[in-house]
């Protein structure tokens, strides 16, 4: 059993050491520009975490984990370009620097580079990592569409929201932990439950980066506060305060959401605090709790000891108590 | 054993009856326009017939079929993006009819859609079939990405055009051949042998193209001529001229290049006469003849009974002859 730490090491190494430089260059330099970006790794990390939690032989978990990282910088990539975003990770994005077709061909360049990695399995258990893969990739589309569709629409629900989140973000951590679940030879009641698993704390995590959005620390979580609703983002926050705000509250926030000619700074400081009056930050700090414990009481269903499922646990902690 | 107009019914059926119409309908209906715009449909078919050629029973060829359509037709969609490419098939593309971002994320959908398609083969080729097809998605992007980059470079030879209509056109037909030839049980040798035929036929065809937009009969090609005059593409005729051109006629085609003002007619008709002078027809279609023998002779080496392979030539040798 490997600790999270250095299963990190293993796959840094090993997607450092993947050589995306071939002909032609134009093609291949924004790949590798990408990849070289770093992230937290933490889609190759879960696929072989759940890996581990089954075999000790972590290098055939190494190819996919590849191909799960290569498949989320490509969505990164491809939705940095569509919502026009100019930084990732400090950086300026592929489209910024090379132009929209660059940005277009590289990622669909790493969208079969995913799959060649993904390929790279077990025969045995190749089928059933390739459909949890490709329905995955499907539903990260949908979810990215809802997404800007939900920009033009007034009438999106806690459920729609909680839906576009599921889709966007957190099947693509629900599939890590079960791809390497199946790597790694768990029966199907398992890669289920680590799937559910994975489904659940992507939400929470989601809802955390929201909540972060609006009251965390600039310093620690490295962007500033209230970039979500200077764009009016239908974030769960934001519709639970449509909800709860009595009718002057309502008007007010309403007043904001039209607002053409604003301070940005007085906008922000000006919806905080409607949040702050009706309690927003609990009521999102509670819905991320119920996801947490619904996560974990799927985890506790996993057969094997809880010796083996700690690091996970531990992990997953660290990353929920981020800048909190 | 099937002919070929019964596969083709057999897969316009099936690709039909494909139900893309899901949530978010922004996301699907795109999808649907595009596969209902029809087109030749050759690499399913090809695929098909391929498998055809070792067994009979052909549905379990269908899924991978609409695959490699699916692909296709991704490619498609992306290209005329990148390209602003406004109509296709005699109708609007998808992005003039919803924008950028939906064709985008249209196209992103149909590669995890047709990679969904392609995994629905029997798990003993699995690994094969998914082999070729991931190498091929990324070779077509390499082509694309060279397509790209030889309008703005002024030293494209012949071999580099050969080799960008191979990884951009080429492969995918190959790949058609061989996933066919794999599911249907064929040994390594054919299936590789079979691949080749369909990479130097590709060639073929697009040498074919070339010369049709130059030479063709619009009525029947169905496109004006001169096209590819027009936007000086780095054709093989096109660098066949240069390279054949006397000093004179180079001043001429060079001019004709450079040219910013001038009337489209007149310059078509300039250079047509340009290449008359130097029998670039004819220097076309030998290189064209060249490919075609050489494709049948792979196809020759591949071990199933000349009757077997008489409907796939017949439907090559139509191909060939349209409009010429």
């Amino acid at each position: 059993m490997y600790t999270a730490s250095q299963l990190l090491n293993n796959i840094n190494n090993y997607i450092a050491n993947l050589d995306f430089v071939r002909q032609p260059k134009e093609l291949y330099v924004p790949i590798e520009y990408t990849m070289s970006l770093g992230g937290k790794r933490i889609r190759p990390l879960f696929l072989v975490m759940a890996y581990n939690l089954y075999k000790e032989n972590i290098q055939d978990a190494f190819s996919a984990a590849a191909g799960i990282e290569l498949f989320h910088n490509y969505t990164l990539l491809h939705d940095d370009l569509m919502d026009r975003s100019e930084i990732r990770r400090g950086k300026s994005t592929v489209y910024k620097i090379w132009g929209d077709n660059t940005a277009i061909l590289s990622g669909d360049a790493m969208t079969a580079l995913a799959f060649s990695y993904m390929t790279n399995v077990p025969q045995e258990c190749l089928k059933d990592v390739l459909a949890v893969f490709s329905t995955t990739s499907l539903e990260v589309c949908e979810g990215q569409q809802y997404d800007m569709d939900f920009e033009k629409r007034a009438d999106v629900s806690e459920s729609d929201y909680l839906e576009m989140i599921r889709l966007k973000t957190s099947v693509l951590l629900a599939a890590s932990f079960k791809i390497g679940a199946i790597i790694g030879g768990a029966n199907q009641t398992d890669s289920d439950l680590l799937y559910l698993f994975g489904e659940k704390i992507g939400i929470a995590f989601q809802l955390q980066d929201d909540l972060l959005d609006v009251y965390g620390n600039p310093d620690t979580f490295g962007k500033k506060n209230g970039g979500d609703i200077l764009c009016n983002k239908k974030t769960f926050m934001f519709i639970k305060a449509l909800e709860l705000a009595n009718p002057s509250q309502k008007a007010n926030l309403q007043e904001w959401i039209l607002a053409t000619n604003y301070d940005a700074n007085e906008k922000i400081a000006a919806v905080t605090e409607l949040y702050n009056q009706m309690n927003i930050r609990e009521v999102c700090e509670m819905k991320i709790h119920e996801y947490y414990i619904s996560a974990f009481d799927c985890l506790d269903g996993v057969k094997v000891s809880a010796a083996k499922k700690q690091e996970l646990k531990t992990v997953i902690e660290q990353l929920m108590n981020r800048n909190a």
